[in-house]
């Protein structure tokens, strides 16, 4: 079937925001075999609206439209596509409901504008909104569907996958299945080198791709049924994990920090961790996961040379002598941080992140990693060479991540061979 | 000048490629004063760009597209566009030298596809790639104008930067200027019921919007000069801050983190921060801030109890009578971090982030911040609500940001008043 996008928001217009909701969306739909013809933006305008939306109607079979749901008059989209569609908007106590039920949670009382969010046209479907007020609709009418999603990206993604999706299954008679292999470490040239005539394969295809830290192999096969495709894509990935080695983090991975907290989690070990120029960014990436507190219990993001050496116990001559971007500090701040904390393993980080060289003369992106566990301290430079401090920042805690891994992998490997 | 921008790319389509190309030109086409009503993407299919370029012609002056520049035989806009107006295609001996030297500075012989590149519509501006190989051109016919870029990110910015802006110039004879006002604290539709009746003002206008955690106030005029738009929003700005009270964290702000930074340097102060639940996530964002280190120098995470007794010096007999998500352990944390740093300030939080209630039965979305100074601690409690740990999170780090914020505005307040 025919799909077409439509995100509403004079703020797109202006390119006061980013529009990521149309490739969230358009990537979900390819994956389900949809046909994705065009991409569109209009303003909060009524009259652009509807008539951007009647021209769509002619070319596609479904369209989703992203944002004006609010609650402010500027909001149209519902109003506009229900009269495209010919549909008389009602009250939906229900939702209404909800929407008290909302504001009530956070001991709010709902502004009288919100009302408007509970007008639903008639023999609709309703998505509901798990993280906002807003519902979602689907309007069918003569063979073709308007889908109403809101704008904030995490209330139409969450939409989408959990109710959207469901709805559409019944369009679509083609499945997509994809699964992506996670490296790190690599490049992505580097990475489809390795890959090799496997990227050539037309059923799975096997298709490179790079975020800004990371490297992907995603092998999508197109079949009549998931076991189909599954059984297509088993043997292909099989063989690109063999051939990128220890690279791979994990196949379909949420993130590197998922991985490492579910591998301290698994050996039962647990970990500490002092920061410097990261100030926090790896604590925060590892208790962003959930349950990350049965593996970590102590951070400390020792900014000041001050709190290095009163909080990790670093010695001041080891500063002086050797400056505080320097393998000795960041090795006395994991000893440091592992004593404080009686963990495992620590992991430290010291360096200059920029913009700019710090006040010692070292270059922006300079930084040395320390790992410390029962019998010894692992020391890594990194250099990540960015002019943009916060490209520095994610990339030095991406690469520390890695180093617990990478530890992990070997402790295990050690432990099993001993058995 | 009404104008349009319309990317061409199937992978645009598929979603594989995030499209940047189009805010970054939204964005330097409203400073200019041109108006844009319409944006829009379509694959490599030459009938529906033809489609899609003729319509868009009805309805606006000048059409940006970017994409589909390349060598390869699925690169068609500049074909296509040459045809809707009626230019045919000629080979321009300049460009196809440029384009031969561009392989030859490093050490590679053009390829006989790049001849393509060299074809340029009769009587159009040419501008010259400095990055890549493919020159953008502007096809004019009848007072409408198309203008060609290409699709890379790095070749379209820096050629609409030195070269087409220059060439739009006498095209503008209006500028836009639009402020913003950022609120913490107060949601979208509350804001705009303060801001009532300015909201129905035609020039400038106000309109309403939000993220996530934050609402703004858009105030945008038009005007022939720079000095008259701004003649004609200072007023509104004043009146909407004055409206709007101690919401709003600043015009124009970059992030409340940066607003929090720039105001402990102006008061000279410094921060300490003990976290529990947000995990570094508030560390993170003060750190985020180049400059950070001269008001910033200790951060503790807290995560286990055990942390936050050998760190915080937080009272186990505190832990046990009231829980560790409490008003106690949050004043006691807080008043910990400023011993230990000797900082001006510190911040403290305690909570459960969810997802579901945390051991002791706290609801996902429960905190205490507490924040210690010279001479006393301010503690609140705080319910984010939210069934999403990282959406508690966030929000718990923002309300953190904007507790120190007020603290500071008070104290200077009452630092003026005291003069």
């Amino acid at each position: 079937m025919r799909c077409e996008i439509i995100t509403v928001g004079t703020e797109l217009l202006l390119g006061d925001v980013l529009d990521t909701n149309t490739q969230y969306l358009a990537q979900e739909l390819a994956k389900r075999g949809f046909e994705i013809l065009h991409l569109q933006t209009v303003g909060d305008n009524a009259n652009r609206l509807e008539q951007v939306l009647t021209s769509a109607l002619k070319n596609s079979d479904i369209i989703i439209t992203t944002g004006g749901l609010g609650p402010t008059a500027d909001d149209i989209t519902k109003e506009i596509a229900a009269k495209v569609m010919q549909k008389p908007l009602y009250l939906h106590e229900e939702t209404l409901n909800g929407i008290h039920a909302y504001f009530a949670k956070t001991n709010r009382v709902m502004p009288k504008s919100n009302r408007k969010q509970a007008l639903i046209p008639q023999d609709a479907v309703i998505f509901p909104n798990d993280h906002g007020t807003a519902p979602g609709v689907a309007i069918e009418n003569n063979g073709k569907i308007i889908i109403c999603l809101p704008g904030p990206p995490r209330e139409t993604q969450a939409m989408f996958d959990v109710y959207v999706q469901e709805y559409l299954k019944i369009f679509s008679t083609s499945v997509i299945v994809s699964h992506r292999i996670c490296t790190f470490g690599i490049g992505e040239s580097a990475m489809a080198q390795l890959a090799g005539e496997l990227l050539d394969m037309k059923n799975p295809t096997v298709a490179p791709y790079a975020s800004f830290s990371e490297s992907y192999l995603r092998v999508t096969a197109l079949a009549e049924t998931r076991k189909q495709a599954d059984k297509l894509i088993a043997p292909v990935v099989q063989e690109l994990m063999q051939k990128l080695g220890d690279y791979v983090y994990g196949v379909d991975a949420e993130s590197l920090e998922q991985v490492v907290v579910e591998m301290l989690k698994e050996q039962g070990k647990t970990l500490a961790l002092a920061e410097s120029c990261t100030g926090g960014l790896i604590a925060k990436r590892i208790t962003d996961i959930a349950g990350a507190s049965t593996v970590f219990g102590y951070g400390i993001v020792s900014y000041a040379v001050s709190a290095k050496e009163s909080l990790l116990h670093v010695d001041k001559q080891t500063v002086e002598t050797y400056g505080v971007v320097s393998e000795q500090v960041a090795k006395e701040m994991a000893q440091g941080a592992r004593h404080v904390s009686g963990a495992d393993i620590a992991l430290a980080v010291t360096g200059a992140m920029g913009p700019g060289a710090d006040a010692d003369g070292n270059e922006a992106g300079l930084s040395f990693l320390a790992l410390a566990s029962k019998n010894k301290v692992e020391v890594k430079r990194l250099f990540t060479g960015r002019n943009e401090r916060n490209a520095n920042r994610f990339m030095t805690s991406s690469h520390a991540l890695d180093m617990i891994r990478r530890y992990l992998m070997q402790d295990l490997s050690k432990t099993q061979e001993g058995m």
